[in-house]
């Protein structure tokens, strides 16, 4: 064996989403070891460290920073406590990848997106992942290329089989429509500027406080009209596909692969069950393609002010969930720091 | 040979439509001849009466009705041309395959309505073909049987590859969403409550009168939320297709089948490129169970009040291209005589 | 109602095969009328006949024929018993369609070619309904076009859920392969060289006097290679599928289609339960372009040398079951009234 | 940064495979670090080397071994060259994973397997990648849950769009059907007791040295019978797959999948043209298991005695390249070792 730089790194957050990203960095990402688990529950930290060999255990981001234990962070607390730890590792001017959303509201990503600035570096990626998704980069090649013309409209759908207890109405929105504020305006290279909600019949197997699924129709400063589907009790399995509507053409993404059976009277396909699997790789390959860029001192995927900008189309999104017809998304210009 | 009792049917039009319900109904429907043709150009009624041995030629319904020379009619005249040929047909009490639609508004619509409950039988079968595509026919199965759970949602497409220099924006909802506006509440078992209409980007290869593709949003009277993409210059081919989001399941109908081939760097499979071939077998299938049916002196299809129910909200749809936000369509109680 | 002149036709056999011929003729095929059942059966007979309105019932061809009651057959009885029909029917020089196998050995065969030879005219057609099939025939067209280049190999499988209890081992040759032997040079445009078997492990599932399945190896003259899965116990569904390898591509038919449904954790496509629901539209096609070959005085399908020559390729089938290696299928050269 | 310690892998051959693994060492794999690029041709070690920060370069394995820079060694040169590299890589007692096939024949191959047994220690791992690829593995878990019943057959396909001048008649078995005599035994569970070769079409559009395709037949000491069509200048892609028979269903492997586009009159989605793009994956997953195994001590994938297994079955089906009939295929009992 021998001895070489791996980027340290802190993973800020023991749940499932941190212990998944602690069990990544160690056993399949390339230049990189947990260097620190963060965590004020020590239950929750001693059981992630148990899979980083060599971690030291913090309670708190501060304490890793003046233990100079840590390069860089990845942060998987929920989104309400980003903005805490945010801002003492933007301060100590170390890489940061932060789990989606990047804060709760418009009001504190601002706050991120001033700090970061004040920096004079970009720091911060957020974790909107199905940007290194295969397919949707492949979505995102075909409409760049025009080879099927120019794109008209977006059809997506995004299904859960089932949510948590603590799943409420506005995380229709912030939690799950929240991916589609982020990839769609990527995908497509325009800006969101509205925002409505329809509700089809409610389903009756969902949890009684949620009144879904919804239809979230976007209109994008290109022209181009967006539809999600966003439905939280399917039962079936976990789907998230996109139609797009070219010229010329019409792409699909998101379908079912894998193993095909013919038995008990029909040809079947497994579908996936959670994000966990549909999405594995393109964490893999979001968390590499960070960590090198972290090591060169710089980011590989969505900024702050992608995550700001999906801050401000969230509120408008929560808004609409109330609101008959379009509810504006309106943006301050773009900072030169982010042009 | 031997003689036997045919269905003695005139076809009356003998433009595209019509000439191919001359040969369908002489080479493919058993119990069933083509009598009379009816159309007021000689070279068509010449050219198609080729295909039809034995058949008369008439100019108008009413020559045909007096030489007894039919018992049943086959209606495939363009719309605004139904009412004169449907008023007479009704009055001689003789069964009516009635293309879609009915007729070109609700006013018309509603006098065949009555003059149809006059005659004290319902006559009129209109041509909404897509009851009887076997796939429809399986949905509709599906969504009847709750085996997936409630119906939630319905997503549509209409995609045609161009369209003649004859076709207008009314006609997206009039010759193309009407479909839709047919077989929804037919799946759905409910009626529609509103109609909106909303712009995608404008597709630079329609003509220059168009703007499309639109989508197409319906409200159900069951709480089923319904969006159509109608889109009539896609290029690559005619493609009808339909999702049904139920509670417990997803259900796809119209996906690409036939032929595979990997060659040229690709799996592909053909797609339609006319309503002709896609909807080959939906044709037969309602001739055929029209023509047992008139021979028993019924209809096997939609009715005249279902023509009208049409009528009225493809009136609302017109009106959704030029609406922001939803259009009501208000219908009058069902008469008795169609409960 | 009109009077007009049908093909009267006289189906021989009302098994489920008859059956469903009687019931095809009345209600789906123009032109023609089910005139005579002819089975011994009277019970048969009678439930047969309850469907072919007008049809009279004979227990014998001769006695139909003497009766002058009908202008062509339809012969759906068990190959056995297809020659007494076939004899008679020929001499009295009318259309016959003939369900497969033309008869059940080559001896037999030869006789039927001989006998037809006589009458001058090529009146028998062979129930080979795969060639009707929409798929095998965009296949043929595929290979007849060379626009994949020149045709290597063909690989097919025959799969069945379950065999009735009269099946046997060798019928998995002359009553399942039988259809490879017609379709397979039909669509390579060759003749079958030889003909071997070989055994994968014996399906626990298969009823105990079978020993499947099998793999048929065929060599053609044009130095194509053939092979066949054919599987009688495979529980799932009815499955008939061929790929097709040329020089730049690959094709394959016989996939599964309809409504996709995801639901229970999986994407799934209902697979077909038997040739009835799989092969339904080729019989149809089948029998109508036999219909009007017949009303013209001709055939429109496999031609009884077709049928003499898929008699000897199952003969050697049967052989090849019990041997080693490949066994030759050598026919005499085509007599000229075939050419 | 901080230092930690990280399996030192030497790289043997810098061609195609070695930069290959060169590049994934370095950039994709968790724990392990390029240290030495051993390659007698200068230019090539350099260029590789280029990749591999901080990797010394070597001409001869026995170099780096004395210069204590390895502490484990991949070998990607061609076959015939490695028996030369692993002898001295046992000797030295690190672990090894050595591309396939293991040597070239079986003589050379069971000489490794007796050095490896006097090690004492499983040190070898064969690169067949087709084993940590996830349809593979769902494949075998399927057939060794007995959900479907017993497999019965196996049926494979593997396409390549053509291949570079150096490819010979032989190489048909020793390169390409070389992966189905590991993956089939793998996944049935059993050993292949014949090999047998039948000729398709010679495809006019392979290079002229060329006989192909060709259809190998195995019959596995299970009762299973396997049919691989091996074809190597099928022009459209590349493409492997299988379909596994079982008493009650049928499992395929190996579909198309991916971004699928309507474009041009067709449903599309590109096929693959290099085995790089479809085994990304695998290898992936192959060579982090193997630094992770290795790094404690062990392998994870095939061993020596699979590897001589192949050499084995190698010589069997290049002798059935020339021979009618199956090649059986001998092997002595396995060693303890191994067992």
């Amino acid at each position: 064996m021998t001895t070489t730089t791996d980027l340290r790194v802190g993973v800020v957050g023991a749940g499932m989403m941190g212990a998944d990203h602690v069990n990544r960095l160690t056993t399949t990402i390339a230049g990189a070891v947990v260097s620190a688990i963060i965590e004020p529950d020590a239950g929750r930290a001693q059981a992630a460290a148990a899979h980083a060999p060599g971690a030291a255990v913090f309670s708190a981001i501060e304490q890793a920073l003046d233990a100079d234990a840590v390069d860089a962070v990845v942060i998987a607390t929920p989104g309400q406590f980003h903005e805490p730890v945010l801002l003492p590792a933007l301060e100590a001017g170390i890489p940061i990848l932060c789990e989606k959303p990047l804060t709760q509201d418009p009001e504190s990503s601002w706050r991120i997106v001033e700090a970061e600035q004040k920096t004079g570096k970009r720091l911060i990626q957020v974790g909107f992942m199905r940007r290194f998704d295969a397919q949707y980069r492949q979505l995102k090649q075909l409409i760049a290329s025009g080879t099927a013309g120019e794109l008209l409209m977006l059809r997506g759908v995004h299904r859960n089989p089932s949510v948590p207890d603590s799943y409420t109405q506005q995380m229709l929105i912030t939690d799950s429509v929240v991916h589609e504020f982020d990839v769609v305006p990527w995908l497509a290279g325009a800006t969101i500027r509205s925002v409505e909600v329809r509700y089809g019949k409610r389903n009756a197997l969902s949890p009684e406080r949620l009144r879904e699924p919804i239809l979230v129709l976007m209109e994008l400063d290109n022209g181009v009209l967006v539809d999600v589907e966003m439905n939280v009790s399917v039962q079936f399995g976990y789907q998230v596909a996109t139609e797009a509507v070219f010229q010329r053409g019409v792409a699909r993404i998101g379908q079912p692969d894998g193993l095909q059976l013919w038995q008990d009277g029909r040809f079947q396909i497994d579908e996936h069950q959670s994000f966990t699997t549909r999405f594995k790789q393109a964490y893999d390959v979001e968390v590499q393609d960070w960590v090198d860029a972290a090591r060169r001192g710089g980011i590989a995927g969505p900024s702050a002010w992608d995550g700001y900008k999906v801050a401000v189309a969230c509120a408008a999104g929560v808004k609409a969930l109330e609101t008959e017809g379009p509810v504006a998304v309106e943006l301050p210009p773009v900072p030169e720091f982010y042009a």
